[in-house]
């Protein structure tokens, strides 16, 4: 028991308690602070105002019920304004400026430089724009979770060619103040640097090798034994999260839970993932969660002494993928991950069941299945990249005012005939209504899955030749140096660099297609 | 299948789609309208904050991980900087003044009143001490989750006499400016126009009448028929969710889950419940669920014409708990209701079993047990008034600085002996530290409790005035009469009148002891 005065009748006292002063960050005397300081202080705010629309739309999309989105569109767009206030302040312009005086380490110069690309970008797009863009998006991205449900394109196609006309004001007004196109004006709010220029080169290897290898594939593919189920939810939940607690996701600071589409979100010190579950096949949750972990892993591993400062967070949305996809498809799919993960998988569902179904072999085979089909997220990684370069290829079109956002479905159907050889035709739920990019205003987005999928077998091969026996400490579920390693190229690097220099940095070499020709090679053709 | 038109090759065209303009709130002329129109939209603004306020409470509560608890009290902070920032503009004491001579119906003219005191309220607490009361809350909330658990008092200690070090500050301030005594002024916040000198009387009585008619109660009540667990938690979340359906509670708005505390959170138009579950006794979870259903009724009843604006939203604590109670223990411990329930409940747990201890009468017994306990959460109704009269006795003496944080575990000892013979030295845990309110800076709130419970009763007889065969109502799980008339009376008046005159403007009286006294006789002593 604590120790304790004796106890006194408090209510004869006399004296009263003094008030003690008290003290609030608010406080400080910024005139006596350096401008930068100012700014990281200003940045810190800007920093709790973004805290609050990430768990806003984790809300949304995790808990919300259906008639609190009405309400919770008003409040993202109220929070986005203040948001675009603060970013947009004039003060900014002055205070950036004065810092060019001040001696500043280089993580700091390097913040300063993200704290005048955030300042530029808000200064192109005028607030009532933003707001609007925040209540049509919020709106569309709502409607659509019903409306693709019932496969109905013409439900959602007033909303949606508000949020692409919106999507245009916006390019309109970035690609003004940057000099840029305006697709590349989008590419730029997601991978800041990338150009078209970029990334259709990439994208032309691509297209010349993949129809190719996919066919190989295809044609030497040997069929995996069928593992029936249901399998229950709460034990693929399980499953989830002892996988991810293998690899390093921490727990004190996220979550797991279930969604209709699985993305990443929250902040570094409580990152929230979600997967959904299909109680016929484990694989899909289970994979969406090792990819959603590898996100998780980078948000978690940002140097935590620039929390919340610009240059502390994450890269670009390709260098943000590549963590995924190293993870999911480079460690996740590798035979020596599967013969860690087997008997973890066959305790969960099958019994201790040592036929041949749960077998390691049957379940590689499984997890290396490749072929054509309609949805892009249950997608194998060979014909994945198929399915952004239609995207790619009609987003530019819809930016351009090329497209018609009417003329989506036909448009769909002809290029997923073109590369897949797949009709789309009435089945809009499975074809153009399956992501929700375009209808939450992501245009523009689509082509770092791709770039994310080079730089991380790009990534990976520097792994294998950086860490000693890394396929052997995978199939042992030992992934502390994996994790630590990319901690220390990746994860610790916050916005320091660029996406480009940084993997340039990392690899020795520019992204390019390369390194994941090879690995499709290696994995699916020797 | 949709109809659409023809395929078109789009890339070939040459022609590119005209830039809609795009029209949004911010857009519209304000100088057009009258000064209460943009009264109107700043505090939608203020209504979208508070809806990021109150959904990032109740995830601090519900689901987040607690290493996110830092990150979380900085954004909290800021964000209620941001809306005293908006609440205390000068401006918008010139717009209220300018609306003297504008046209206005009642509702707006109690809207402007509403606007004005809120504007009074912020203009009297600088943003430094908003921002430290909001910082210094949080995280002795969250610290507190831990430490009572631990049942270590000196270590919430630090954080706690901030806390109310912070809150004697703001007191000061609202009390300079509403020209009110330092508790006064706090209670003022939870309960608008409530003074001591109202409390104080009623209390009075209660303190005159309880002690013996608790004694009465305890000497004639017969002991129930135990009920042995474990009760599995999602049958208890099942049957919740059933009862609150038949209540009323409306799922497309609004959710239940769990949480260290009980409480009824978020907006009106998504109401967020939580209990916490106690295996080894449903009806604790059961009742809570209950009571907070009473609070979301009144919530989702809210009038939705003036969603946005301060008239539209609930009055005083008060009121808010005369509606809580109304249902747990007017409606919901009564014969009737325990007739309507016990299938439901044999249904939920005890497999059809028609033995004794399923009866109605027993589980009557069950809810309607008296006893001097620990915990004011689990107290029944003729005991819950004193653990309310002991906190506000003490917090009045933490206000006025005649108790020092430090002697509150033996100051509540000494009134616990005093009022309920109960001894809590060593057992902060079932003592002073039992109750997030102080924690979460919450003093002055502890008295609405006990209002609430008078109102409650003086409520209920009006209605079974004004219902026919009302029991017969509940006894056949009918509750749209009763529902509808609280809706009427009490839910859809928003914040036109104060909590005193709405009571007797229904009830024909002032708010008396008088209706719960009858009601503690004739349920427990009759």
């Amino acid at each position: 028991m604590p120790e304790r005065t004796s106890a006194v009748n408090v209510y004869g006292a006399n004296e009263q308690l003094p008030l003690a002063p008290y003290t609030s960050d608010h406080s400080r005397r910024w005139d006596m602070l350096m401008h930068y300081e100012t700014l990281e202080a200003r940045f810190s705010k800007i920093n709790n105002l973004n805290h609050a629309v990430a768990m806003l739309s984790w809300d949304d999309a995790a808990v919300m019920p259906p008639g609190g989105g009405v309400a919770r569109a008003e409040a993202l767009a109220t929070l986005n304004g203040v948001l675009h206030g603060e970013l947009s302040a004039p003060e900014i312009a002055d205070l950036i400026h004065a810092t060019a005086d001040e001696p500043l380490e280089a993580w700091q110069r390097a913040n300063v430089r993200e704290m005048e690309r955030s300042f530029d970008a808000a200064m192109a797009v005028p607030a009532d724009l933003v707001t609007a863009y925040s209540k049509a998006t919020s709106i569309c991205e709502q409607r659509w979770r019903q409306l693709r449900a019932a496969n109905d394109f013409n439900g959602i196609l007033p909303l949606l060619s508000e949020v692409v006309n919106l999507t245009r004001h916006r390019a309109q007004c970035l690609a003004e103040a940057k000099g840029l196109e305006l697709y590349d004006a989008l590419l730029d709010i997601y991978e800041p640097g990338l150009r078209q220029a970029d990334v259709d080169p990439l994208f032309r290897v691509l297209l010349d090798f993949l129809p190719g290898c996919i066919d190989s594939i295809l044609a030497r593919q040997e069929p995996a034994i069928p593992i029936e189920g249901p399998f229950a939810e709460d034990r693929q939940a399980n499953l989830g999260r002892v996988m991810m607690t293998r690899l390093g996701f921490d727990f004190e600071h996220g979550r797991l839970d279930v969604s209709h589409h699985p993305f990443c979100g929250g902040v570094p010190d409580d990152t929230r993932i979600t997967t959904r579950y299909n109680e016929n096949n484990f694989l899909e949750s289970l994979f969406g969660v090792l990819h959603e972990t590898g996100h998780a892993l980078y948000e978690q591993g940002l140097p935590s002494l620039w929390r919340t400062q610009p240059v502390g967070g994450s890269g670009g949305m390709a260098l943000h993928e590549s963590q995924s996809l190293f993870m999911e498809m480079q460690v996740c799919r590798s035979p020596d991950f599967i013969a860690f993960a087997a008997p973890h998988i066959r305790d969960a569902f099958g019994g201790g069941n040592e036929s041949a179904e749960w077998s390691a072999d049957n379940l590689l085979q499984h997890v290396r299945k490749v072929g054509r089909g309609f949805i892009r997220v249950d997608a194998d990684e060979a014909t994945y990249p198929m399915h952004v370069i239609l995207r790619y290829e009609l987003e530019k079109a819809l930016v351009a005012g090329n497209l018609d956002p009417a003329d989506i479905p036909d448009a769909w159907n002809e290029k997923m005939q073109s590369y897949l050889g797949l009709d789309t035709e009435g089945n809009d739920a499975d074809g153009c209504m399956q992501d929700v990019h375009w209808f939450s205003g992501a245009i523009g987005y689509f082509p770092t899955y791709t770039l994310g999928a080079l730089a991380a077998a790009q990534l990976f091969k520097s792994a294998m030749e950086a860490i000693d026996d890394l396929p052997g400490l995978i199939a042992h579920g030992e992934f502390g140096s994996l994790v630590g390693w990319l901690r220390h190229q990746v994860h610790s690097q916050g916005r320091l660099l660029a996406t480009g220099p940084l993997i340039e940095k990392i690899t020795g070499e520019p992204l390019s297609a390369q390194a994941f020709k090879v690995h499709l090679e290696s994995r699916y053709l020797d």
